[in-house]
């Protein structure tokens, strides 16, 4: 069934002609002309290619090498897409003495350069990550796709399908917009042929193929533009550290250093301290780096040099193909660091505008800027990563938010954590957040208090960085990650049928509606003060456990200078504005954002228990 | 009764000949031919001096200019020494219409260039730290000083005198030696004219003078070189920050910026984020640097180029005076940064093999890393420091000492603590230590648990650094910082007529004598095995509670690799050396270098529990 699929697949993508069909697959399925990087290397797999000779005879391509590998089944061939190649399509031959000739057809298109497409994704925005599966269902007609090889949906397990899928958040592009949401991050919706918990994303079987189950390459395309159209922009979540084991190469690699290979199976040690650390032990950095994700998630050889070349045109592919904006690597950390800054070189060049960030799991500073560009603190070498996701200011966050004070605690580890900020080459690049489809979610680590809430959403939306925000945190979703299912609960409403749908106002209870609200009217507002979103930022040593900052854009028109006052303690306070003067200078009036309240800045700003305060200075 | 001894010193030193004596000071004492810098800036102190103009006449010393500053009592005058200035005596003479003239003699001294002065202090070394009040009282006669503020001595209170001086240190260079000790580092012995708590010596009132109590400044010369003499280097321990309200320039300042002054008391907030913070206010950095310590001791307006001058000048004087091996230089972070990378700059300019570091009492590796030498983490500024003493170090060692193990604690918060060396230019500059005059006791911090005593001294002279051990350490002296003078007692036997005598073996119990013979056996061990001294360091990803390093020197024949094995754990743990193989290469047997007990490497190691074994490859 599988089989017959792919064929069918293979012929309307690649053009198989091949009578015998030895040809099954040809990857990139098309490429480009007017490349910065004009070498293009095509991996042709079917049965027994290896000793065959190429023959192409187009304007402007050049054969300039094929390389047979230990696995006769592939064929790697370089071609050089000169300036001169006009976009068409063309006859490749492939020929062997004693054996019938081969052919394929290749297409090279012209680049697309219309405005709206590849935008970027920086401090301006608000990102808003959801998992596809479980966000909505727009068309039911996918759920179940024959031939896949998990066949079961069942919105009752968190381990199985819950049938959500792209059209799921097309139809709700505008309920985003409403929220004050200007990005989506949708964990991969990249082909997951796997047995079981396919929903999940991050092992990869396929990686030009958009899963069936969400919809297909081309509507991945479409809900890009869709979104731009809207005024969105589109984050894809992609994968260099591993596959799944369900990915069609797996059972007949091109090599076998195609993965990292290991006599018995060798799970990765998950510390990050053997990439950074100059005193490491050569065997503690192959773990790291080499060791599988998870029994089901093969490690790639990042240092094969096809291995790189697979990996950094099919992200080109999909950048150029789709027009997406950003671009989230996973398991960041895991990666050969090498490879990785030669990668992000690779797509930088062909596409300046475009954002990058790593997930970075770790717990430090110094950590998190290892991983960041910038020949600061890694000593001549640079990962030419812009952004990471600050994980280190997350458990800074809660700390603050949760409470008790001291000399590195509290409110104070929020300070420190932000003064660190020296040690990346631009902070505003990192990506900050409470919580993710890995992590315990923010309403439920804060204990469920609704005033803790505010407060630190009112955090998120202010500090410095791209805000990232989990979907349902809008409507007061909870739960913890153990397992981590149970924080990947679908969204009510969006399923036919569902009993409530908190799409809607009417769907939601008095909390819900106003939390949603809160955040709707801050993002919103950020969204219209360049000082919150580009603005500098400046920081007080925290008094009487209440922590104050001021955003401010100076000589930006359009900007409102902002002050932040966070009072963690559970008893409310007086703050007096006096040792702020430096950001007060003509400033008469503070207004509260949310509410409109007025303060004068001559009396001192009484500052409720577990608040935290935005204030535009006027 | 002060200003009769003042007088009778200035006489002694600066010899002043003016009769109505109106002239009482001059500063630096004395100078030298052949610096690298050729300015030096006299400071003359004296009745009413502002008017008069200078005359010099002296081959090579040619006058810059004289500043008058706004305390007529006070006279800067820029002398230019040029390189054929020869050492010798000359009169410079004072002149002022209608006033009688008047002069004094100065001497230009020929540098020291003797072997063995100015060693520098490097990781090769084993500092150990004293405060000289407390150590041993080799001069009774100077125990009190007629005309001193503070004329108690009160052995029975922690906050009177105890009458230990220079003396009592020279007195037992051999017992230091004997421990394995090679340098000595001892709390300032400059004059500290306090009322209160003047065996502090953080509060200095002469900068030009050791204090009485302590010696002469011949006396501190001559300790320094019987220390050479015995193979021992000296540190002198010196604050740039502040003076003590006692000092005598306090109450007639030679202009009023001499210090920082603010309209009302104001202390330091103690916060070292505002330094380092891009997003800093002004006003948390001036509160930082510019308050005061405490009440007692003024903070100097290192902006001012007098006070620069005057602080630079009085730094090299002790260093070519005493030739000195090494500063360490109090509340660091507390300077103002610019002006200590030009003090350090000029201090290694007239002495390129004097080592310095500065205490930063911090708590991370960004902000120790800031305040070190080298562009890599503080974007174009410099500090030119080239140590700090690891205070984020201390508290992983501890962690780790202490037990409970987890993704960022116990074992695993020191391993992640050494990864972090990247950030430095050069950590094994760092000063790496358990406790100081100003905190709780080591071995009151492990809860008196003698293995983790041994296991942690084992950590201490086999990390990479320089260690520092606390005097009293190696007798098993305890108690917590609270208040801090409890950390301060007399080492036993350091009087005369004191019941026990524990700078012998006789006067120490079984376990004393035993932990004595355990510093002393692994620091002599240290001084002979290259690899613990100047040695790489491998460290391994800790497994099953256990932390793995080595110390290996590749090429260095008087080096012998070691393996170091710390089981923090409470139960005793089997080790196999499989995943050690890197560095095991050609080794056969393990020898416990305290007991010579031998390991075979084809055999798994037992570690008891709570220990850190430390093995010499053969």
């Amino acid at each position: 069934m599988k089989k017959l699929f792919l064929i069918l697949f293979l012929f309307l993508s690649v053009q198989t002609i091949h009578a015998q069909n030895r040809l099954e697959r040809v990857e990139p399925l098309f490429w480009w002309t007017g490349m910065k990087n004009t070498n293009l290397q095509l991996m042709l797999h079917g049965k027994d290619l290896s000793g065959y000779t190429l023959k192409v005879n187009y304007p402007g391509v050049k054969l300039v090498k094929t390389h047979p590998v230990e696995n006769p089944d592939y064929l790697f061939v370089d071609l050089d897409i000169q300036s001169e190649a006009k976009a068409g399509k063309f006859v490749i031959n492939l020929e062997q003495k004693g054996k019938s000739s081969l052919k394929f057809t290749y297409e090279l298109k012209n680049r697309d350069n219309a405005a709206g497409r590849i935008q970027g994704v920086t401090n301006k925005d608000f990102i808003y990550l959801l998992m596809p599966d479980r966000f909505s269902n727009g068309d039911p007609s996918n759920d179940v796709v024959k031939g896949m090889r998990e066949t079961k949906l069942n919105r009752d397990s968190m381990y199985y399908r819950h049938g959500g899928d792209i059209q799921g958040v097309v139809n709700h592009l505008d309920y985003l917009k409403q929220l004050g949401v200007t990005t989506i991050w949708m964990t991969p919706e990249i082909e997951n042929d796997m047995v079981n918990a396919s929903y999940h994303g991050y092992a990869v079987t396929d990686h030009y193929r958009i899963d069936p189950r969400y919809g297909t390459n081309e509507s991945y395309k479409n809900y890009v533009e869709k979104a731009h159209g809207k005024g969105l922009k589109v984050i894809k979540d992609i994968v260099h550290n591993h596959i799944g084991t369900g990915h069609w190469m797996y059972n007949s690699l091109p090599m076998k250093d195609w993965l990292n290979q290991w006599p018995e199976f060798t799970q990765t040690s998950y510390r990050d301290e053997p990439v950074m650390d100059p005193h490491t032990s050569l065997a503690d950095r192959k773990k790291m780096l080499d060791g599988w994700f998870v029994s089901s998630m093969p490690d790639l050889n990042e240092r094969n040099p096809f291995v790189q070349q697979y990996l950094i045109q099919n992200h080109i592919w999909w950048i150029e193909y789709a027009g997406i904006d950003g671009l989230r690597l996973d398991t960041y950390a895991y990666n050969e660091p090498e490879f990785m800054a030669d990668w992000a070189k690779r797509l930088q060049a062909e596409f300046p505008t475009l954002s990058i960030f790593g997930e970075t799991l770790v717990n430090s500073v110094p950590a998190q800027a290892f991983f960041t560009q910038g020949n600061t603190v890694n000593r001549g070498f640079d990962t030419h990563l812009p952004g990471i996701t600050d994980n280190v200011l997350k458990a800074s966050l809660f700390e603050a938010l949760n409470g008790k004070s001291g000399w590195v605690d509290g409110v104070f580890r929020l300070y420190n954590t932000i003064s660190q900020d020296f040690l990346y080459q631009d902070a505003d690049k990192n990506v900050i957040y409470f919580d993710n489809h890995d992590m315990s979610r923010f309403y439920s680590v804060i204990g469920e208090d609704y005033n803790k809430y505010k407060s630190g959403i009112a955090l998120l939306l202010t500090l410095r960085g791209i805000p990232q925000m989990y979907y349902g945190t809008e409507i007061l979703m909870k739960n913890y990650s153990d397992p981590d299912g149970l924080v990947r609960s679908d969204f009510p409403g969006g399923w036919k049928g569902d009993k409530e749908n908190k799409f809607t106002p009417a769907g939601r209870t008095t909390q819900e509606q106003d939390a949603w609200t809160y955040v709707s009217k801050l993002a919103n507002y950020r969204k219209n003060n360049p000082a919150l979103q580009t603005g500098k930022m400046m920081q007080f040593v925290p008094e009487d456990g209440m922590y104050v900052y001021f955003r401010y854009a100076d000589g930006n028109k359009d900007a409102k200078d902002v002050m932040v006052i966070l009072n963690a303690d559970s008893t409310a306070k007086t703050l007096n504005t006096k040792r702020f003067s430096e950001r007060l200078v003509n400033k008469t009036i503070l207004k509260d954002v949310i509410n409109n309240t007025e303060f004068k800045l001559d009396q001192p700003i009484a500052v409720p228990a577990k608040t935290t305060l935005v204030l535009e200075l006027n």
